[in-house]
C-alpha cells in the first residue's frame, strides 16, 4: 500500500469555501480504482494549511489511473484554484505502523 | 485527537541505521500519556525522507508532556543527530476522515 501525501496551502480567507468544495470533492477519489481510504486535516500553526493523506493500493492506482483520467479533471477543475503555491505531492512506503 | 506530522530528512546514507534506531525509539512514544497511535512512512521520490504522523489525544500531551518528559531527552539523543535539515512538526485537526 502507498500513502499519499499533500500538504495544501489555500488562498487567505478561502478556508471554508475550500472545505466545502473537498467534501464534495472527495467522492471522486473514493470511488477510484485502487483507492483504500483519505483523510484531510488542518494545520493548527499556519491556518490556511491542510495535508491531505490518501492510501492507494499502487503507485500506479494514484499517478497513472486517477491523474489520466477523466474524474481527474473534474477533481483538479473543483480544486486546484484553491492552491498557492500548488502542492507538491509524494509518495511514501510503510516503514512502521501502530496505526488506528 | 491531533495528528503530528514531521518531515524528517535524514543524512545520506543513514537510513538503514535511522530505521533500526527508530524501530528501538518508537517504544518511547508509544508509552507516553496521551500517545494514540503511530506510522513512519519513507518517500519514494526522496531516498532519505520520512514522515512520521503520531495521533495524540491532545496537543498539550505531545508539546508539554512529551516534549518536556525525561523520555524526550532519551528520544532526542537516539534519533535528532539523523537529522538534516532539522524538521518542522506540525500539528492538524482531522476535517474530513474515511481512514483505514
Amino acid at each position: 500500500m502507498i500513502l499519499e501525501v499533500a500538504v495544501l496551502d489555500v488562498k487567505p480567507n478561502q478556508e471554508k469555501e475550500f472545505e466545502a468544495t473537498f467534501g464534495e470533492a472527495q467522492k471522486i477519489i473514493s470511488n477510484m480504482q485502487g483507492y483504500v481510504s483519505h483523510q484531510l486535516h488542518k494545520c493548527i500553526e499556519k491556518k490556511n494549511r491542510y495535508i491531505l493523506l490518501v492510501n492507494w493500493q499502487t503507485l500506479e492506482n494514484h499517478t497513472v489511473g486517477f491523474r489520466e483520467s477523466e474524474q481527474y479533471k473534474e477533481w483538479r477543475a473543483l480544486l486546484h484554484h484553491f492552491y498557492e503555491p500548488f502542492p507538491e505531492v509524494e509518495h511514501y512506503t510503510s516503514v512502521y505502523s501502530n496505526a488506528l
